[in-house]
């Protein structure tokens, strides 16, 4: 039996990014509507190609006037000024306030020229069509978002490798900026591998046999995290039908995962299967991770093609796409995935140390951030869909303590 | 000046759900397939047809035994077993085991007949062909995955109003569930009025003029909450053109947001146009919440159509989307948006009270959990594109201090 020489999961992640970066596997680029960029990862940085707002705007709805004109206005003493004009909405407003004259703006109508404050027309009375009190005094600039106040021209506005959110598109309309530069989706082909497994379909299964959930379960989370499914098949414990499948992968994927027969166990081709497509051979045989151990990646030089061989447990085998090519894929391009998906929380008991290996650990969270591990029975299949999120023990921890504050990564 | 009469946001959220349900504004199903599934929300508790796992199965890659026979067995003094067969991944097994004998089964594998436990590989040391050492007892039961014990025919696996997420998708897909009912996705019409806005397309805009990015947000903002967007179009502020749009939306949508034009400016007709368009007419007009007090908000009892009336800027616009109509969509499915989305974290400065309305304030949240207040300019259009999330500071609140421990919701 060949021994295990196993990577931390850093080093993994490093070893594949690298030879990513040697080999010139670049994520590659595409221009796109901002109306379909939403989940998208940004390429370059936004420049603002103008400034906001692109004119004096009143933010309320009131007069606008000259600050001097009603210093000293108060309830018991207002000031009496000549109204000369309405603006509308939209208006392009060329008129010129003189002292003594107001007029009347509403919530981001333009500012007249001269003035330079505006007040709440709760401040305010109408006396007649001409003439308006004014109760309070209003201090210059005031009321008033002054021209490129609010974004500079040649600002940064978002920045390269942020996951474009419906916040970013409301900015990037404002700005009248309708392409971004993002990331290419990048090709995933998902091989599920094993005699056992039969499609997820089938009804009546013989025992012996079980259904193929872990390729669905991939498929749906590289589509959450913005990757192309080409392809999702299952293979039988076949050397030869699986090299075919994994040639023919290369061909139209960047990432090529295979689910299950990674183990030990007697009818593992994949582990031969992927060193035969990937010149350099192995990178990882093992990850000091638990779960996850049986992992194995290799890179392709000719295809450009990263090659993953991920455990066959359905826990293990999504840990290791979540915490594997997905940090992968973050370190490529910048983006954080995980950025609003972390809490802090209480544990309610103890967690025994992790022996050597990093340990990500599921747990539940309650809804006042208590945190309990959830321990399945070993081969559960639904201790995922069952938990909140997952914290990690790293591999020299002495274990954790009730009480303890840890972190908390949603799933 | 009409005198606004304001609701607190949970009324507003109850006045408008009680007025659904008794008006049987229901939410309809759709059967659709898992793979198809992932964000929707569950309608229907899934229940599980069979059990899982369907036949007792070895955890590890080992020796099933019976146990009596290795009870004594230890690193000095093993006990010798017969193999009398390797069980294949997949194989229906039909043999049964005898007292004396072993079996060699892979992770997975089913247990043959008799045999009530599995000796880890790395405990055993193969002798001859026919010969197997055993240097660890294994209690009964142990390393087996006994049938149904992971899920029990006819248990709830999924509880209705849960999001459905990869984890459910592969759970479903072990247990050869195909397709499931989910709520149809709600038809939105976005409606953006005011004469100060152009397309967000236009590159050189005129003074006075802004362009209209709250729709492009608010489609956004819809298409990731699992609404289906129907209509995103701009009426210039004209009371029959209005009229004409909201009718025509009615017609096609569950729900008609309309954007801008709720404030108490002069030449707002959406109030007017979202009262002749229900029959019952307004139902809101205010509500106690910084930003977002001139929200309005009716319901139509021909079309079975909700009528929002947004306020025009961007932030508050937004953030009534998500604490009025995502709040009143949630009420109505049962699911929760939030639920993965919230943090806590300590407050960096005192924020003062909120002065009888809930406040919902902006903030930023750090890597160490420190949530720091966001003042943008007022009327600035990106504070939502520089927040990370919101706390909100109840009604009665008298402020919060420096070190307090909030509640945040990640935008």
């Amino acid at each position: 039996m060949e021994l295990f020489k196993v990577d931390t999961i850093e080093d993994s992640i490093k070893k594949i990014y690298d030879k990513c970066i040697n080999d010139n596997f670049n994520l590659e680029l595409e221009e796109i509507s901002i109306e379909d960029s939403l989940g998208r990862i940004l390429a370059k940085d936004v420049v603002a190609g103008e400034g906001f707002p692109t004119f004096d705007r009143s933010v309320v709805d009131g007069y606008a006037v000259i600050s001097n004109d009603v210093s000293g206005a108060t309830e018991t003493m207002p000031i009496f000024l000549n109204k000369i004009y309405e603006v509308k909405m939209g208006e392009n407003v060329s008129l010129e306030l003189k002292s003594g004259e107001c007029c009347y703006v509403p919530t981001g109508g333009m500012i007249p020229k001269n003035a330079d404050t505006v007040v709440m027309i709760e401040h305010t009375e109408i006396l007649s069509d001409k003439k308006i009190a004014i109760y309070k005094n209003s201090q210059s600039g005031k009321n008033i978002l002054k021209k490129y106040s609010d974004i500079n021209v040649n600002q940064v506005v978002i920045k390269k490798s942020e996951i474009i959110n419906e916040y970013h598109i409301g900015l990037l309309s404002v700005l009248g900026i309708t392409k971004v530069f993002v990331y290419k989706k990048l090709n995933v082909s998902i091989i599920s591998t094993g005699d056992e497994l039969v499609p997820y379909e089938t009804q009546n299964i013989l025992d012996g046999k079980i259904r193929d959930s872990n390729s669905n379960m991939l498929k749906s989370g590289c589509i959450k995290y913005g990757f192309n499914v080409v392809e999702k098949i299952h293979i039988n414990d076949d050397y030869d039908l699986l090299n075919e499948a994994v040639k023919s992968a290369k061909e139209k994927s960047n990432i090529v995962l295979l689910s299950g027969g990674s183990s030990k166990g007697k009818k593992d081709f994949t582990k031969n299967v992927i060193e035969n497509n990937s010149k350099d051979g192995i990178l990882i045989h093992g990850i000091a991770i638990k779960p996850g151990k049986p992992t194995i990646a290799a890179y392709d030089n000719f295809s450009k093609t990263i090659l993953i061989g991920l455990p066959g447990h359905s826990q293990a085998a999504y840990l290791i796409f979540k915490l594997l090519v997905l940090a992968l894929y973050e370190k490529l391009s910048g983006a954080n995935f995980n950025k609003y998906k972390i809490c802090m929380g209480k544990l309610t008991e103890n967690i025994p140390s992790s022996q050597g290996r990093k340990t990500i650990q599921l747990v539940s969270v309650s809804d006042d951030f208590y945190v309990t591990p959830i321990y399945g029975k070993s081969g559960s299949t639904n201790d995922l869909a069952n938990a909140d999120g997952y914290i990690v023990i790293e591999l020299n921890n002495e274990g954790l303590n009730k009480n303890d504050i840890v972190k908390v990564y949603y799933l």
